[in-house]
């Protein structure tokens, strides 16, 4: 199909367009690059703007089955969806989750739903920068709400926070009263910390789970972009669909409050300052990549290994020829 | 001091001289820099090589006990012992540890020992190098064995084990029969795994995990460059001094397979190898840091805020005005 075509379709909301936008973005294909620029050039003036949620939690906490009843709860409400599965690393975790429709099967069949799993790339940078572009390409489509889901491991969550307006962390029940194994920036960055499977034996747990995560939120630094009352412990459970509404309740309150008070566009300003930082530590990179940089970084390093030359005085001699290029 | 005659009390010896060449190398003053260079110079074309043993452990395994003790029994067998300490960030894990030579008492006052500190820089990536730079002249200085110690946080385990000959992880027994929240790729990286505490009310259960990390141990894939028997899993009791000498025993059995095996000397050429690739990379981003780069990102990053530019015709900018410099 033609790309003009292709960028018409894809404003027109055709998941069919959008799917294949994306592929082109995701593409290492040179002519695929070209095309999918023009389409986010296109959604760059489009102005469209979705609400991007990140959603983290560590496998088995229930993330699946969370989408794919919030996902359709939005739906029926006439909202557009679009899921989009970032898994950090798939060399990393062997490829523990991520993105298969079959996890969310009524929700893929939805027509208002858009589900796409993970670019398959081992560099986090590369994961990152797709993503981004399947955000922006979402919005162009028209869909209201864009969901960015990640494990929690690693520096993806991080990633997945910096391309997200909210950012939501679901947790199980803990057994005790000790905080589970989560790191403490997570906590930092969430919005909203959920407690999933807060329904039968493991409702007392929630509730205590709950008041533990409630209480360590309340030990953080109020921030500048929260009105009172956040960040917030809620309990959910994904299976009975309790506590959804709620969720959707104090993501809208959070968005319009901070849309009231400037937080909403400053920290989207933030964000694109901090991608175009990346942006260009990654090209400066590509360059040791790519022919002459590359046959010098080979020649350089066998004389490295054969102890030639120190690898500090070999660096130093690459790095002079490189202000050549 | 001159320069010339700190090169000379470096290969004689002597503590202070040491300690003064790898401040020049921690030093971000450019006359310093320089003349650590040529240290550096000194050191390689010396020859002289020491065997780099890494420790990682989680705090509170008992780290200090254990380099208190094996370094004191290494020292009463005649060998020279340095120990470094890499603290991955002190903003991250709030500068929980390390180095400080209150913790090994005995083992710094010996004439035969050296410790050191970390390097106090916030990236990992300088750490790398002034820990790398410290362990090349350790070499010159003489010293038999470097000890690398590290916490089993991030990826600075990684790192140490890059920088090291053998790798050893201590661990605490652990409570039943799980293993520890370690992550599977240390388990992979370890040459021994050090089971400590195995003394008094704790022995039953050390001699438990023991089983059940030679166990995991026996599940990996044989690494080429182990005899039989490696990776091997060990009890020690730094307290009691117990399992020090089978330790040491296995450590000198592994060097000697691998010198006699040719994959002594891979190992340090890849080693090499890759630090050269890690200094060209770091070389090549403090370009950003530095004028004009600097003023350009900043010019280039308001536009990108204010909507004037996408974060990546920005970047590609940017990346174009840098082969200008």
């Amino acid at each position: 199909m033609g790309e003009k075509d292709l960028a018409k379709r894809l404003m027109a909301g055709e998941r069919r367009a959008l799917a294949r936008a994306i592929t082109l973005a995701e593409s290492g294909r040179a002519d695929h690059r070209i095309a999918a620029n023009e389409l986010l050039e296109v959604a760059r003036t489009s102005q469209r703007q979705a609400l991007r949620i990140g959603l983290s939690g560590t496998p088995g906490v229930g993330k699946s089955s969370f989408i794919e009843r919030f996902g359709l709860m939005l739906t029926g409400m006439g909202l557009k969806v679009a899921v989009l599965a970032v898994d950090p690393s798939s060399t990393l975790s062997g490829g523990s989750i991520l993105g298969d429709k079959t996890r969310m099967e009524r929700l893929s069949r939805d027509m208002n739903a858009f589900i796409r799993p993970s670019p398959s790339q081992t560099e986090l940078g590369g994961v990152a920068r797709r993503t981004r572009d399947a955000v922006a390409l979402c919005e162009a489509a028209d869909y209201d709400v864009v969901l960015i889901e990640t494990v929690g491991v690693g520096q993806s969550e991080t990633m997945v926070a910096e391309m997200s307006d909210i950012f939501l962390l679901l947790l199980a029940p803990a057994g005790g009263d000790e905080l589970q194994g989560i790191k403490r920036g997570i906590i930092e960055i969430a919005d909203l910390i959920l407690i999933n499977k807060a329904d039968g034996d493991l409702k007392a747990a929630a509730t205590r789970s709950c008041a533990d995560y409630a209480g360590a939120l309340r030990l953080l630094r109020k921030r500048a972009q929260d009105p009172d009352g956040y960040p917030r412990a809620m309990m959910v459970s994904a299976i009975q669909g309790d506590g959804l509404e709620e969720t959707w309740a104090a993501i809208s309150e959070l968005a319009e409050w901070r849309k009231a008070n400037n937080h909403w566009e400053n920290r989207r300003k933030i964000q694109a300052q901090h991608w175009f930082e990346q942006e260009v530590r990654q090209g400066l990179l590509a360059r040791l990549e790519a022919k002459p940089m590359r046959d010098a970084m080979y020649s350089m390093g066998a004389k490295v290994g054969s102890g030639e030359l120190s690898p500090q005085s070999a660096a130093d001699r690459v790095l002079k020829e490189l202000k050549n290029h």
